[in-house]
């Protein structure tokens, strides 16, 4: 049996916090590799791991933070959503304290507050991830 | 670049109403390939097709009905939900009406109320799948 589907790929909307539960921003990173821009942080999953596990892996390779998982916000799969083939990302909500660092494919690490995300930068759909969990954020509020 | 991720599959609980808008039941199927049981009507994803697209054609050819999405149910992604390889399935709330037939991977369909399906006759993790739809719509009335 010969299958081919999509690739699969998780992101995080890491939504950062003091330790006096203040909310300070979501995670950003400037990517290492093409496409160049910014972008939630976020990378394949392994076969093996779940979709749960991996973007609990990436956060931590990428922004160098241990997150919990608040709730999956969406799958996006639209066939066009990656310049480089496609990709099914599945992206969660998650919660983390602390310093994002950069590593592994994340150049640098960006903390914005929700009405300063530089939507025209963002690569990939994120603009419009990222548009849907402001619109999710405002519904729940 | 050589990447290897799990196969994208996509499930639907179809919702069966009839013309007059009365709920007749959630639509199983009787499946024709191993593993072999019962199951929600499903399929792998192609490249270049969005999940989406992806259920609406699937429950078209296994079950012959034309389903309207409602949401999201969730992700399912263990790496032993399929006893054949490592399948992460996007689980969609579909709305339909007329009369389900049987096609392609599908051997025969069935249409249940919620308390009369046969959880222990399910493959996969369609138990779970099925029981995470019947709490979820639980909280909702």
């Amino acid at each position: 049996m010969s299958i081919k589907t999509p690739y699969v790929a998780v992101d995080g909307i890491v939504m950062l916090y003091d330790s006096k539960e203040v909310f300070k921003g979501i995670v950003l990173i400037e990517r290492k590799n093409p496409p160049f821009g910014m972008a939630l942080p976020g990378g394949f999953v392994d076969v093996g791991e779940s979709c749960e596990s991996a973007v609990v892996r990436e956060m931590k390779e990428e922004i160098s933070l241990d997150v919990q998982i608040i709730r999956l916000l969406g799958v996006y799969s639209d066939p066009q959503r990656d310049p480089r083939f496609h990709t099914v990302s599945v992206v969660y909500i998650c919660k983390a304290y602390g310093e994002p660092e950069a590593a592994d494919d994340a150049k640098k690490c960006f903390i914005y507050l929700p009405d300063k995300i530089p939507m025209e930068k963002l690569v990939f759909d994120h603009a419009k991830i990222v548009g849907d969990f402001l619109r999710n954020r405002e519904d729940n509020t």
